[in-house]
């Protein structure tokens, strides 16, 4: 399953692309950051970042978008222009017809470091090592966009825009199964001891095992 | 010039047509609610919205956008959807080339009530005044995004996409120019009197005066 992770933002707007195979294993499909200056007139701004979206959706063809829940941190200015990103991702997802995945921050960072706490070196750490990638994956914009498409391809939650009926998407469904058994991969092994460590130290954020919801 | 003014929400959003004359004389063109709802999903939700929005546009053609921003406030649930909202409207401007207004909620009180405080009754009442209709505009959501284009006709500061330069568009300019002199029609009266009376209060918001700037 291929997957695209967004790290919505208006400066720059992380967009990684990731392969989820039946097993879990994800691999590297494509790695960028969609820019825009500060400098240029916000709707301008959002279209520059829409039109590098549409690319990368009709270039990679992913078959699930999974981008960031944004809440409001201490700065409103860049929280709002983060909101507007997340809404017109969302929408290209509707607009193309794909299931739609939202993950927080915390769940995000649990998913691939096992803690909701981990910090931004610690995250592009675990996806270089998941990802099998030689190098760090740079610059950190990318690197979250990444983890959210393994958060994605790992925990699921995806909301159909047409397969399910609108009464029923709150609770969504794992997109892949989960992994079982001794069969691991090197990424479910460090996934399944990351999961052992954040349960023992309670450092995952709450709600994270549940499945996503996505009241208004 | 013909204004289309949004007032962005993700369960109700207003939209608000009319025609602005050169003596700054409006008139009501067109205004709906389009509506989505919370047991829908959020991208789901926003695709009925952009959709609705498309419509309006291409039915009425409004030569300039305006838009309520947004701020955080007490619900942050609610603020995000509606920065959502705000950012696919913002786009769909762009996408049509269209020149792009940003106006405070309380730039919109005080345009069309003379206060910034104004409640949501003053605003509707003062709408239906200046455009002369025979009954309240309703809903609020509706009355709003009236409000709104009215505020563009009467302030201006729309960036537009393409007739400026990137450097120079924090400025804006007046869409239309100020009315001077006495061949005031009544709706320049009341704005006459509502800046006059809201000036000795003191009750318009910081930078009122001022163009709208519209760094992220």
């Amino acid at each position: 399953m291929r997957i695209l992770g967004v790290d919505p933002g208006l400066t720059r707007c992380g967009l990684g692309t990731i392969e989820a195979s039946p097993t879990r294993q994800v691999t590297l499909v494509d790695m960028r950051v969609a820019r825009s200056s500060p400098t240029m007139a916000p709707h301008k701004r959002l279209l520059m970042i829409a039109d590098e979206l549409e690319e990368v959706i009709t270039t990679f063809k992913p078959q699930v978008i999974a981008v960031e829940r944004v809440f409001a941190q201490a700065n409103v200015r860049s929280v709002t222009g983060t909101a507007q990103v997340a809404g017109i991702v969302m929408l290209a997802a509707a607009r193309h017809d794909l299931p739609l995945g939202l993950h927080t921050p915390s769940e995000v960072k649990a998913a691939v470091t096992g803690s909701g706490r981990a910090d931004k070196a610690q995250v592009q750490k675990m996806v270089q090592r998941i990802l099998g990638m030689e190098t760090l994956p740079r610059p950190a914009d990318a690197a979250d966009s990444l983890a959210i498409a393994i958060t994605q391809a790992w925990r699921g939650g995806a909301q159909s825009l047409s397969a399910q009926p609108d009464r029923t998407q709150h609770g969504g469904a794992d997109t892949l199964p989960r992994a079982t058994g001794s069969d691991l991969t090197p990424a479910q092994k460090l996934w399944a001891s990351a999961e052992r460590l954040s349960s023992r130290h309670g450092a995952v954020a709450p709600g994270y095992h549940k499945h996503e919801r996505n009241e208004p």
